[in-house]
């Protein structure tokens, strides 16, 4: 396998080409890094939350799943330090333009070109520039009719407010104890002044985030175990160990609610980027919700019996930059014999949109009413393509650029014996298979370990 | 079989007690409309989700699956006619409160309370009303960090939109031509002012979308097939057809946009309401955002060598109706032998938000470890749940309570000859089957044809 071929160019024309994923409300101009999700996309993304999914909730017995309102009570906001500390320096042109920018980052680049920080310009029109002052990144909107400060709410920042507002009635109904955890998934939404690099980071994101209380005692051995636990789950779904890291914060890097943090991160053509946060949040947010909703918020010790405020270890994934490295580290380039290079996801087969394509090997004598019905039998398996337009390899490359692990052909002896080929994505093998073993030969291969021939 | 026993006030009871659904926020005060979705019920709404897009994506090959951006480009909503168009009668309380209400409301109460609806007053403060003014139902909020009118955009009031803006891209990309249709699954947001009936009509809803795009002279059979697919999507799902029904709109009912509608209805203990509607769109989206956007939004026909702005047929569902309507359908209260009345979800077993519950018969024997083991085994069936708390008998009930379609109980006999009895759900029947086999018998349950116990 050569060195990395894979640039950020190349996974957006990819994305774009396939409808992976492309520009939003493109016809109106496009709106700043917002993003849709195509086909192809949206059964990758679906994928890998069913994957979080499974980890969280279907293989452990100690995590129970919550979905919260995006449009929560004001208050909220207040008592996590939302509405406070939720922002960025903000500098704006006092010249022609009036644009505002982030100061640290003007500053930043100043240092970078070799100029003094401190005369900074506006590097659209050359402006001087005002005072910062400080913006919060929280999305406001008003609920009910009358325009007032009483119905100003706010979009959420971030999922996990909405677990540790519900962790009191969660606790009560789910007859679970510390140490469990509360996992959701959904949308969030951030005013962020410098988004970019496509999709790793926009205005509205899907998060994945697992909040796990525990008895104080118990938080260094979880933190641990989450650190761990999160590193193998994307190895596990085939991503190179040699891309991926754990790096624990320097002190100066902390939040202020965490004592210890360590990001997962993955080496994208930009560079190692965090794709989730390990943190250990200790009390912080359930003793802010206690003291702003005057309610007591703790668990009964039944061997010591007494109350305490459980610690929380968060493991805070991004959906949308996992599912980009996910993309990112199955991206290859491999030159076949005779010189021709195929474009091939090499995605776990279980994270592929498409797990098996059906082609009938030309279009007439009976092979494509058998083609379909192969596909038929397949439906249960997973997402299946059928495809009769153009030559076979035409269609096998088309398969390999949106990672369908298995390829299924009919020719002319699969009418005669009720045999098929089964070509496979990353070794281009072609084994003959019995038509009525397809179901299982496939339901086999999806349940089984995999990794990546990308090596690790 | 009793008449209906289910009650609205019996299903919200239900919901908060084994933490289904709940009051959002509920530390604070709540806030109005909005619910938080607890364990089983994000494990029952996901299943909602997947057989929606199995329905739409995994069984049809005419369907590409979409998910578009919450806060699209302002010009959308302009296009669409949402800017204009989608908005609601107000008045405001002239006397003490300042109150706002809908005036259609206000008069329709005063006409069944047989007043005259021209001599309506404030209902809380007994105050008199201003003229009525038109109120629209987008949230509006501010992109970036200048707070001038270039910046307001809106949350969907509805995901179809995201669809119509995006079809040239889709139809560019996809290799499909109509008739073919692009699903999405998304949430959507409306200042209602008057929501209620717990999860029926809440600000923030999750909606299950697909716009079918046809040839014109194709729009009535479409429309058929869409009404019987989507009526069909339901009762295949366990709904008794006595509770359904599809009801043509009134020509004094459709929308602007639409020459025909029929809405799949659910007899609710509040009454006969809408579960989606199916409506004939025409050109009108296509067109209107063609304009808007000042571009050409066509399909070329080979046969004819023209082109051709393709017609709609919408179905369009809620997920969170949809859900409300599995779970009120299922709800039963069973009279046992002995008098004891015990409440049981007949939910289909592919929406059930457990499939497989496994207890010890006693917490001793080694039973316990055996039942850890025999759970085990069933993970890559589905959600299980592992329970060993109380008298067995109590452990059945919390079981029927969530709709668990089977529990396996591990007992002195298991660790002699391995096997262990399955108890169903509905029929109350145990058979003993042996552990090894349990796997096999789950999943081709979960693959069956099934009908409700509670009969059409």
């Amino acid at each position: 396998m050569a060195p990395d071929v894979v640039t950020m160019d190349k996974i957006v024309a990819l994305c774009k080409r396939r409808g992976f994923v492309f520009p939003a409300s493109e016809i109106y101009g496009g709106i700043a890094n917002t993003y849709d999700y195509g086909h192809y996309g949206v059964l990758l993304k679906n994928n890998v939350k069913a994957e979080w999914w499974r980890a969280m909730l279907q293989d452990r017995d100690d995590i129970v799943a919550l979905d919260s309102a995006i449009i929560q009570h004001p208050r909220v906001w207040q008592s996590s330090g939302h509405l406070a500390g939720f922002s960025d320096p903000l500098v704006q042109c006092l010249g022609k333009c009036k644009k505002r920018y982030r100061l640290d980052h003007l500053q930043e680049a100043a240092v970078e070109a070799g100029e003094d920080p401190a005369l900074v310009r506006c590097p659209t029109c050359g402006g001087e520039l005002s005072e910062p002052r400080e913006f919060n990144l929280m999305f406001k909107t008003q609920i009910g009719t009358v325009e007032d400060t009483a119905s100003t709410v706010y979009l959420r920042p971030e999922t996990a407010q909405g677990i540790f507002v519900d962790f009191k009635q969660v606790l009560a109904i789910s007859r679970k104890k510390p140490p469990f955890g509360i996992a959701q998934i959904g949308k969030s939404f951030r005013n962020e002044i410098t988004p970019g690099n496509f999709i790793f980071r926009t205005l509205e994101f899907e998060q994945m985030e697992m909040e796990f209380f525990v008895p104080p005692a118990e938080s260094t051995e979880w933190y641990e175990h989450w650190k761990q636990a999160r590193f193998d789950w994307y190895t596990e779904l085939g991503v190179r160990e040699s891309h991926l890291r754990l790096r624990p914060h320097e002190d100066d890097e902390l939040s202020h609610y965490s004592s210890r943090t360590a990001d997962v991160e993955y080496l994208f053509p930009i560079g190692w980027s965090e794709l989730e946060g390990v943190a250990d949040r200790g009390d912080f947010d359930l003793s802010a919700h206690a003291a702003g909703a005057k309610t007591k918020i703790e668990v009964f010790d039944e061997a010591s019996g007494e109350r305490y405020v459980p610690h929380v270890i968060e493991p805070a994934a991004g959906c949308d930059r996992a599912t980009l490295a996910f993309l990112v580290d199955a991206y290859d380039e491999e030159t076949l014999e005779g010189g021709d290079v195929r474009t091939v996801l090499r995605l776990h087969p279980r994270l592929a949109p498409v797990k098996v394509a059906v082609f009938p090997l030309v279009k007439k004598d009976g092979q494509p009413e058998l083609a379909k019905e192969v596909r038929d039998s397949l439906r249960r398996v997973g997402q299946t393509d059928y495809d009769e337009a153009g030559a076979i390899g035409k269609r096998y490359r088309r398969q390999d650029e949106i990672g369908t692990p298995w390829c299924v052909t009919v020719d002319h002896q699969s009418l005669e014996d009720r045999t098929v080929t089964v070509r496979d994505r990353d070794s281009l093998e072609q084994v003959r298979v019995a038509i009525d073993d397809l179901p299982s030969l496939f339901a086999g291969r999806l349940a089984e370990r995999w990794t990546s021939p990308k090596g690790d």
